[in-house]
């Protein structure tokens, strides 16, 4: 379909469908014995047992099977600071993500307050609800700055989506691409564009991963220590992890140097000649949405390994191959966190989906239809869980 | 069933169903087409629209059919403060509640704080997600102060069931018993047992409705004006509107000059004896649950007509009878609040569903199944919000 015609067809559809969530009853309510069972009286028992344990809450509620959507609408998208009303298609969308490909009860909560402490507080207050907590279009570096917190004084997991639900994925796909391409992890040099709160997950991951040499790219060029006093905290932490030698590199100059570029940042930054200058077979995941940082034609056409975000391309790399796995996972065991042991473990997963009789440059990620997904990512990160000593 | 028996019962059914509430698509997701529409790039649109203009969430969201079920724990049930996790199987309850009988999306939100300035907080920033929050379970005087503020600074209506879903159902139910026994409203007096938030409200209601002569007994003996500097702020209102001429009166002396006794109190205040001694004809609602405070047998043969909370009694007043359909007939007409117009309203509707052809003294009410009810009374309930002008 045509972009204008998508849009068209969409906005009808949300007008028809009114919502696209319901919620619906897991038992009969017919006569008054359902009632006493659902409700008064016979609600009261377990009401009971779960104020002596409140473990038993995962046993006799939904919460073991729940999971909020909180966002404040300041990154919706590609659209920015949109509020919070008009966030709530995308985390409705996000909760039929959840359902579909987790079967995960999902729910959107759309916060009325952009202050990163009331934030705080209000998914605190609302934790008690849920198994988990899935932060969404949050602005960097403010949605880290939460996040972080959360992690630290919440017991159940909460995980925010743009930051690693992409880093997740791009490091799943890297590892088929490397093989694909016969580089060693350890050897190779990334550019990535885009040090927000995608850009900034892929560096730590991919360190974490095993990648040696990174640079990461902002609005204002290179990020290098020497530029420390000009950055905010997050910022800060990317200059610590990459760019070693404190190079003052255009994203021209760097990219010569770079067997992969991983672009989380604007349409059309990088040109044919740009790609056909990487060092040898590049890789070029280019994820701005839903226009790429450089036509995936174009790409292909200068000898790249071409990854997008979008739909319509082979090797699309998007969050939902990892998410709903991996909450799946996390709520299986009843997890308290999501830890990088749980992470890493989700994008090997989701690599080893793609056989190596099947891959090629134009399968190098399962698809997001694949039923093999989330099966294989809950196990794996059920397992992290319990291996790192965050199940329960 | 035996108590034991439905305790029992109720909490293996509750281990069964590890929640009583599913959030299910409302469209299908088979393909990549179906993804682009119901999530990006499709969604995009619909979020533009409502960045445009906020009231359009609700043609495209589930916000105008959607209702959080607001808790702290303080007040589940008979319990008591039994924190916000075991309060969570009762406010599920409460959300299959708002499905079956009003069609609405409720969705639990058990909170992690007594302080009303947080809860007041936290339900104005998830506001712009639902088109009604329903306050439940929320100890007084807190529940009162709570609910007021929010009603004054949200624009979705608030509404703690406590208080008004029980007044509503007890002014119905006394219309009907009143026609029954040849009396009228402005001509009788009426004890009530219990000023925390139901006892508050009802008291309001039945003042709005037209009675004249209150008593209101607290745990401290009667309500009285000599006595406003020991009381709370709840307690000044009550003292303002009952026991005119401040008398100091036991219980018993108030019910001899008594037409109708309404308990929302404690199981066994009143006997056999005191309810002889009540005028002619007496009304006796005797709702503390599960034990009420007259057995109903006793009441009856004392020569009342009695409504109890108990589904195994015939006349059993019940806030279900009011708040699905009050809830419905608001986001009806996309209503800012819910007003004393509206809930006057709800309960005429309930009681006019029992003819005078069918009206006796087990049948002052209709019953928790009457498929007219919900219909009845959200249809009143949209007259009255747009003729006192707070629908849009």
């Amino acid at each position: 379909m045509e972009k204008q015609t998508i849009y068209e067809k969409a906005l009808k559809c949300h007008e028809e469908w009114k919502g696209k969530l319901s919620v619906e009853l897991k038992m009969p309510l017919n006569d008054k014995n359902d009632l006493s069972l659902a409700y008064t009286p016979g609600v009261a028992e377990p009401c009971r047992v779960i104020n002596k344990d409140v473990s038993k809450a995962y046993d006799y509620t939904w919460k073991g099977n729940s999971v909020a959507v909180v966002t404040d609408g300041t990154a919706v998208l590609g659209l920015g600071d949109i509020g919070p009303e008009a966030g709530l298609p995308v985390m409705e969308g996000k909760c039929v993500l959840f359902k579909n490909f987790g079967g995960i009860n999902a729910v959107p909560i759309c916060l009325n307050t952009k202050d990163p402490k009331e934030i705080i507080a209000v998914c605190k207050a609302i934790a008690p609800t849920f198994g988990g907590i899935n932060l969404e279009d949050i602005s960097a570096p403010r949605c880290v700055e939460i996040e972080r917190t959360l992690i630290n004084e919440l017991n159940i997991p909460v995980f925010h989506d743009d930051q690693h639900g992409t880093s997740i994925v791009v490091t799943a796909a890297l590892q088929n691409a490397l093989k694909l391409v016969h580089k060693q992890k350890e050897n190779i040099t990334v550019v990535i564009s885009g040090v927000g709160a995608a850009g900034s997950s892929i560096i730590k991951m991919l360190k974490n991963f095993g990648v040696k040499r990174i640079y990461g790219f902002g609005r204002n060029g290179v990020i290098r220590r020497s530029e420390y006093d000009k950055y905010d905290f997050l910022k800060r932490e990317i200059a610590d992890m990459t760019n070693e030698e404190n190079e003052n590199l255009t994203l021209k100059e760097a990219l010569e140097k770079a067997d992969v570029f991983i672009g989380v940042s604007a349409p059309n930054l990088l040109n044919c000649k740009m790609v056909e200058n990487m060092k040898r077979r590049p890789i070029v995941f280019a994820l701005a949405n839903p226009e790429p940082e450089i036509p995936y034609e174009e790409a292909v056409k200068a000898g790249a390994i071409v990854g997008t975000g979008r739909s319509d391309y082979p090797n699309q790399i998007n969050n939902v191959l990892a998410f709903p796995g991996l909450f799946r996972g996390a709520l299986d065991v009843r997890a308290t966190k999501i830890n990088d042991e749980m992470k890493l473990a989700a994008s090997m997963a989701i690599a080893s989906l793609v056989s190596d009789d099947e891959l090629n440059e134009n399968y190098i990620i399962p698809s997001v239809f694949d039923k093999r997904v989330s099966e294989a990512v809950s196990a794996a990160v059920a397992k992290a869980a319990k291996d790192s000593g965050v199940a329960r």
